[in-house]
């Protein structure tokens, strides 16, 4: 089979403009970006706030394993099965992040015959929102540096920073850095480090706010330190909201690009599915749902982490209701969660299946748990057997949920119109939406309600550090916010090496982070890096363009 | 007089398909950036590079004072009443940095009623090619740290490592750091430090590449560090010169715009204009010589820094003649190098305005040394008297230069008309360019040719630390190169408080610093910092975006 970008270079792609009339907006709607690419006017909300929502489908998965689920592939072909069923469709999707693409990724816009394009812009500067989310967040650092160099006025305590400065790259030595080096004209020196880019308040901030006027709110409300007193300090209190707000004033309008089958997906925005919430902007989603009769969104990693904090932190910020969910899962991934070893995957063990089963169960669980109607979505492989998929079928049968084989992979929309009548079918049910928990409860009840019904966890452990900043949360009045949890994505427990559905198991939260400006608390359930490094042999090594512009080495 | 960005504001622009219309360039040779921004296709060079050159018009200055001299503001003003005149005119400009921005000067796409626009898009991430260079110049960073903590196969001496990081933002605090730390997980721990994005020798590569495989050629040619046996390691050793193109494929491709007056104006690359050359890309300027009778383009700093790079460095590199050049005063300054404090400057003063007409007289007689014509443009202050005036119009007239005054922030083309005549008449002379060197001389040869004929130094000194680079690379084959000067831009000497014309001399060059990319060598004369800090009250605490997308605090 030809690599992703081979396929993606030799489709004809529409003008977006075409793209966009699908969703009938005009060029007036549209800022180009080149032909292929547009980010969609602000001034367009105000044309369409009144029309009535499409449906809206999650798509999210068991919990990852280095098998691979598809999760992102299937959501396309998904969309693009729906597509070329005659329905009015539109993706929301979420932008990839240069790190992992030249780390090990080497992209992330979809695979084989289900990819958005111009994928190779898309897996790069695209139009440029995450490099204007790191020009702001790196302002803010600058200024704050820069505060305590010109006579720290705000009396801000070098030791409680918390605000650290991002690249959009997987470069381990930047994670703990001392900087201000070189004596008095330098700056002062203190320890501080860098995160990846998409670990950044600001993009949780950028992909949960509903316009400029929010974002400059939620800008100006990010705790970045504490003076000697512990009081907050603010980005307000830098005088810097507005040169921030300013550097993102294009980053926040949703970006428009199609697919292969020429099927319209915004991509827009990216955050962290650990320390933040994972998923697309909810401009993106809101415009999508206005514009589309089925909008195909997904969550990052697993439903334990994306699904339940797309539901927790963005559709109750933003007042969103899915009305199905897909949960994407594969043989080979399910029979490592059953105990088999990775180079054996390809072997039929229907007793290795039935254990992993248990991993997809507890999900299923979870999303009817939220109310919501599941739909099993197995991303087919040519080793899985007749006998393990319908062992799959039954289970899943059996739970109440939909199931179906995709195989968009290879085949593109043709591979996922099963999943898509199903899709529709479910999404056509009624549903009433089910939070875990109420924010008006407390941090410790918010963590011990989804640790224990969605995780399956006895209960929740505090190290003495994060009982000290829960203390110090609820004494600053942030204890209303939703809590958003960072621990492993491989594991329902907060242990990686846990696979399957653990069971008498506790979580314990080490530390706790304040995102004020984002609007949530992050607990954290183990050592969560939030820069990654680069494999011994990084993707980047076998990138290339040639002089006709032929690029290699895109994934 | 309204402000900068009141004035871009209210302009109704053109669409940018129209302004490239005035070059003959049609919808096929753009990628839009909206409605108002473009890059020209690489094709487009095929269709047009057997058309004749037009005239290069060089716009350069004395030595820049506090008191402001307006070279871009007089270098838009003059494309503006050239275009007004009827002429196919482009200007070829620097991209201007985000640094600089937000900290002090708020801006840098000219002034008053001779500006670029859209200013605040130009001023921000304008297409994203500094982003792009930013990400380039860091993945080579994060990937040489990787091959440290993967096991340094290439025995690279850490305390040899040159290539540092860089962010588009003033931040001293990054001057000077120590980076991985934390542990073995965290990368191996040494000194290093960030340098503003403009510094990279990637953006001197970019700006003086013929096309990507001479990008391509440049980028793996950058030597990185040394191993222990003192041997370069260059960028293609650590295998990601492809993956640094591709990151720089849109990036290379010139920007177009328009001025106030729809004069299109290409605006590409930005180097530093001390260790680097500090002039916009040759293929901008080498696309608008094909496109336009006259092409205005600038030089960095004073003509000792900035003219006399663009032609030892850019000129030699690319093969470019200036046929006319523009020397940009104003009496204000000249009476700053005649000795007259900057709160003095508005009284009228002949004493100190003849003293300081020595600064100009040194810059007159270098251009007439590198044979070509010389016009001296004054921009015009209300507080410049007609004595002051005459006397200036009376010295330029014995040295031979062309004089004429410039209002053109205030008036717009209407005040550069007599500028832009008499610049015509300078361009129609037969000229022929004479380099101060050949490449062929020695390093040291090199260097004092600069120092003494252009900067009317005694003689140049070297500190051992100079000495024993020199002797490096000229071990290592590099003493062919240029030689590219970086001294403070306030004086013709290394000593920023000698203004005016300073005799009896001499430079101190202290280090070397070897940039086999970009294809020059650096001699430092003097504490060259190549991350600026922000000041006590930055620009970026004045900006603001609201609701309705109105910014403020950009100039």
């Amino acid at each position: 089979m030809k690599t992703d970008v081979e396929i993606a270079q030799e489709t004809k792609m529409d003008n977006i403009k075409n793209i966009a009339a699908q969703l009938d907006l005009d060029e007036d709607d549209l800022e180009l970006y080149g032909k292929y690419k547009a980010k969609i006017s602000i001034n367009t909300w105000k044309k369409i706030k009144n029309k009535k929502n499409g449906k809206l489908i999650l798509v999210t998965a068991i919990n990852p394993t280095p098998a691979g689920e598809g999760k992102t592939t299937t959501s396309i072909g998904l969309g693009d099965a729906l597509h070329s069923l005659g329905k009015k469709t539109a993706m929301s999707l979420r932008e990839p992040s240069l790190g992992p693409c030249f780390g090990i990724k080497g992209g992330a816009a979809g695979g084989g015959y289900a990819q958005v394009v111009p994928m190779e812009d898309i897996n790069l500067h695209f139009t440029g929102d995450f490099h204007a989310l790191t020009s702001a967040h790196n302002l803010l650092a600058a200024v704050l540096d820069n505060h305590l160099q010109q006579g720290n006025a705000l009396d801000i305590d070098v030791r409680t920073i918390t605000w650290r400065r991002v690249v959009d790259l997987n470069d381990r030595a930047l994670r703990n850095i001392i900087c201000g080096l070189g004596g008095k004209a330098h700056g002062v020196p203190r320890e501080t480090g860098f995160d990846i880019t998409v670990a950044s308040e600001l993009m949780a901030i950028l992909c949960l706010a509903d316009d400029l006027q929010d974002v400059k709110k939620r800008i100006g409300s990010i705790v970045v330190a504490y003076n000697h007193a512990g009081e907050p300090v603010r980005a307000d209190d830098l005088k810097v909201t507005g040169a921030l707000a300013l550097l993102l004033k294009d980053a926040i309008k949703p970006n428009l690009v199609q697919s292969l089958e020429k099927t319209p997906a915004f991509i827009h925005g990216g955050p962290f599915a650990n320390i933040a919430h994972g998923c697309n902007s909810v401009l993106a989603t809101k415009y999508a749902l206005k514009l589309a009769d089925y909008v195909v969104t997904e969550a990052g990693f697993g439903a334990d982490l994306g699904a339940e904090k797309f539901i927790d932190i963005k559709c109750r910020a933003a007042g969103l209701k899915p009305d199905a969910v897909v949960i994407v899962a594969t043989v080979r991934a399910l029979k490592m969660h059953g105990g088999l070893p990775k180079q054996e995957l390809a072997k039929p063990d229907l007793k290795a299946l039935e254990a992993g089963m248990e991993n997809l169960c507890k999900h299923i669980e979870n999303i009817k748990m939220f109310g919501l109607p599941a739909v099993v979505a197995i991303n087919r492989f040519p080793t899985d057997t007749e006998e393990e998929i319908a062992f799959l079928e039954n289970s899943c049968k059996k739970l109440g949920a939909e199931f179906s084989l995709s195989t968009v992979f290879t085949d593109g929309s043709k591979g996922a119109v099963d999943l898509a009548g199903k899709v529709m079918r479910a999404a056509d049910r009624e549903s009433s939406l089910q939070f875990p928990y109420t924010v008006e409860m407390s941090i410790r009840e918010k963590i011990n309600a989804v640790a224990e019904k969605i995780y399956g966890a006895d209960g929740v452990d505090y190290t003495a550090a994060a009982d000290k900043m829960i203390a110090q949360m609820e004494k600053l009045n942030f204890a209303h916010l939703p809590v958003c949890m960072a621990k492993t994505q491989y594991s329902l427990s907060d242990d990686m090496t846990k696979l399957g559905r653990p069971k008498g198991f506790r979580i314990t939260v080490r530390e706790m982070r304040l995102c004020a400006g984002a609007g949530f608390i992050v607990a954290l359930a183990g050592n969560i890096l939030t820069m990654p490094g680069l494999p011994k042999k990084p993707a980047a090594e076998n990138m290339d363009i040639d002089s006709s512009g032929k690029i290699t080495g895109l994934f």
